[in-house]
């Protein structure tokens, strides 16, 4: 297999592919096909995440794929931002359709007339839901498995506020929900508040999610948006308040990128050997691995199982690999290949000390544990992976934080793949010239950390305005 | 609210309404809104049946929602089935697509392309995936909700297998799956073997499950096909045998309606209260109602909690409902339309005896049962409920079904809303004088039963090959 520092676009593809997580030869370009062991790895993120905004209060609901034209146009800035990549429905049989429709891009277009129907008074804000579906966009760059698709696996949440400190509330939630998940699966990122000029199409002000990528392309694996009052004054989204007057809803909305994060899980923790997967996401966290030996082998199969059962009665995900045509050492490729965080090797040794030998997917040490101390010594194996796995991703991402204080400092940092901290003095001809001359993007500035610049803008030696990051992206 | 026995079909869209399954006010038509209530539903499901499938080596996976024209064109029957109801996506942003796309009415020709990669040799069968995906057919007949969409939400499953006694056994295996599921939830149907005329485009036969409903018109609310060799010529779907010859391989697929599924659960057991839902898929399975009562007020609330927390603690899905802003009496109505199977009502009296009044949301019966008693009494009633509801499922079915063995006999069972039981000779001429006398359809004959016909063909007083039932459907 590839080595993921030498190629890691390959290795990438690799990995995918070898671990039935991706299968990429749709005959469509853009689309692929999520694999058993994908789908399984998607729906454990999924259930995560719903579980948390489901906590708080935001309710699961599934809106159509398709949007009338009409309700698309609604807002001016939104259209102006979408309207070049929309796939559209023009045709149903053998008729051409009144009123063309398209696939969802992002769906306010598709939630904001009902919500005009579910509003009435203060009585019904907030109003919060939140659904797990795919969108489409019309990429026009390379595509690019998980990372950037046509038809991509998304969470979208969308809620509707009486005011701008409830929507302000809101939108710290889903940064702590989406954090907190983020955490869990051990990824690091950059938490950013976007420039203007790059902020959803319709909104006041964009926050996003960057992760790191071994090649330099940082990953935005979420977004938060306040939307202030632009798509409810568009769809005439009022309620009356106590007073009896009539005022305008506050909106967010924001997209945790299932996919995405599926690809920086990849991204950030695979090595050679393959997929290492968080545990509390694997879908097999465990798996039993026999190693027969000559006249003992019935007894190594029989406290095998006797090893399986324990761990599967205790509630964890486990496999038992009792397959007789494959060598142990094919079934340690394999799982590695799949990223299961622990095997339990059972040998001839192991059954006369009644003991089990473990090994951790990440850095593929082995501790041997008693039968009776089995439960807890791969409970504590799980919070070492994690905790191992966030460090090493944490440190990478430090590692790929380059200070620029001059503009050939600013492109050798992005020509290094690195993620460039400079300063900027707030101007779009300053940030023009950035990406043109360094081919990185102003990713914005801290959310979650204030900044003071201390060098001028490397554009124009001006006054700065923020410490910005400026990386190339997916 | 409108009576079910008095007008079905506006009870029917009454009780979706305000019980939060669907909104239909999405502004295209066949397309409507799954609120967060009957998404909750959809989820219980989904799962249930997931679970069943993966237990029997069906690999979850995701397909594209688009399929390339040529795929699609690629088996003749399937084409000429389906192309009158699929929509078509001819452009993307502003440009006209070199290649239309078709959104998937069914995934036979989104899969089997892959399958051909999948699929080398006789180890790689059998072959087994499923996916639960919305699937699009754009419908010409009034659209109803959940019956008759133009996006619905569906399971699918889909296998390739080394030779028809194989393909047979998935075949039996699935529609064992599928009778599971629906017995779970307590629904009553047919399971009919289609006349060929009405089978799936392209299959070798189809078996379909039909439910009845209040209105007369069956709703099918699964379907299983063997496809014997008809896809696999087309897309060249072959494997090498132990033998080194090159072989056909089988397919068969499989569709479990989950609207449609949610559909008969609405309206074989709601009643003049709204939703009654069986257990094991309630989002909420026990409600617990506070009946506060002058100075021991903040006593039943205390006592309350404990109920509360001792349903919580054993694993039920429980709602405390403390909304001091409304009666009891409004709290009963409102839970009693969400459909929540049991309602614990605490009052001074249960304050008292330390006791708790169980209420079953079918027959809306009373019980009271000792703190200590709680969980048992509880999982008792549980079980109550689904023999229950499953029993006058069962009786309203058989009561629906009339025996005819003349066409005015016939065409009066159609006309009373009821399911015709008749014979016929097996000609398409006699069937189609069937529907077009009576309204309604042939339906096909009992999978699960070997019924030999007593009376001649109703039309042409012929040798009858079959008895089989006639219905008008959704």
């Amino acid at each position: 297999m590839m080595k993921k520092k030498e190629n890691f676009s390959e290795w990438f593809d690799e990995v995918l592919f070898n671990a039935d997580v991706v299968d990429s030869r749709y005959p469509v370009k853009g689309f692929a096909v999520y694999k058993g062991w994908g789908s399984k790895i998607v729906r454990g993120i999924t259930e995560m995440l719903e579980k948390e905004l489901e906590a708080t209060g935001h309710d699961p609901m599934l809106f159509p794929v398709v949007i009338p034209e009409e309700s698309f146009a609604k807002e001016a800035e939104h259209i102006k931002g979408f309207h070049a990549e929309v796939f559209w429905i023009t045709r149903a049989g053998d008729r051409k359709l009144k009123r063309s429709m398209l696939l969802r891009p992002t769906s306010e277009t598709a939630i904001y007339p009902l919500f005009t129907y579910w509003i009435r008074s203060h009585a019904d804000l907030p109003l919060k839901m939140h659904q797990s579906v795919c969108v489409y966009r019309y990429e026009t760059k390379a595509t690019r498995p998980l990372l950037r698709m046509r038809e991509f696996l998304w969470n979208e949440a969308h809620t509707a506020h009486a005011d701008w400190e409830d929507a302000e509330r809101e939108v710290h939630e889903v940064v702590g929900i989406y954090n907190r998940v983020y955490k869990s699966l051990g990824l690091s990122y950059l938490t950013l508040k976007r420039p203007d000029f790059d902020k959803f199409a319709g909104a006041d002000y964009s926050l996003a999610f960057d992760a790191w990528n071994p090649d330099g392309r940082v990953n935005q694996i979420g977004t938060a948006h306040n939307l202030g009052e632009n798509f409810s004054k568009a769809f005439e989204l009022t309620y009356e308040d106590v007073d009896g007057s009539h005022k305008n809803v506050l909106t967010t909305c924001h997209g945790f990128g299932i996919s995405r994060t599926l690809a920086a899980i990849t991204a950030q923790h695979g090595d050679d050997h393959g997929l290492v997967l968080p545990p509390e996401i694997a879908p097999i966290q465990v798996v039993v691995v026999p190693i027969p030996y000559k006249e003992v082998d019935a007894e190594v199969m029989e406290y095998a199982k006797q090893v399986y059962e324990e761990i599967r009665n205790a509630g964890i995900r486990v496999h038992l690999d009792d397959d007789e045509k494959m060598q142990p050492g094919e079934k340690f490729y394999h799982w590695e290949m799949y990223g299961v965080p622990v095997r339990a090797e059972v040998g001839p040794k192991d059954l006369k000390d009644r003991s089990v030998t473990l090994s951790e997917r990440d850095n593929l040490e082995r501790t041997k544990v008693s039968f009776s101390n089995l439960i807890s010594g791969i409970d504590e194996l799980f919070r070492k992976i994690i905790v191992n796995i966030s460090r090493n991703s944490q440190a990478e991402l430090e590692n790929s934080i380059v200070e620029a204080t001059t503009m050939s400092g600013l492109k050798r940092a992005v020509r290094n793949r690195k993620i460039a901290r400079t300063s900027w003095c707030g101007g779009i001809a300053c940030a023009e010239k950035i990406k043109e001359e360094s081919g990185g993007e102003i990713r914005g500035h801290r959310f979650d950390l204030d900044e003071e610049p201390e060098n001028p803008c490397p554009v124009c030696d001006g006054r700065p305005e923020k410490v910005i990051y400026v990386a190339r992206a997916y």
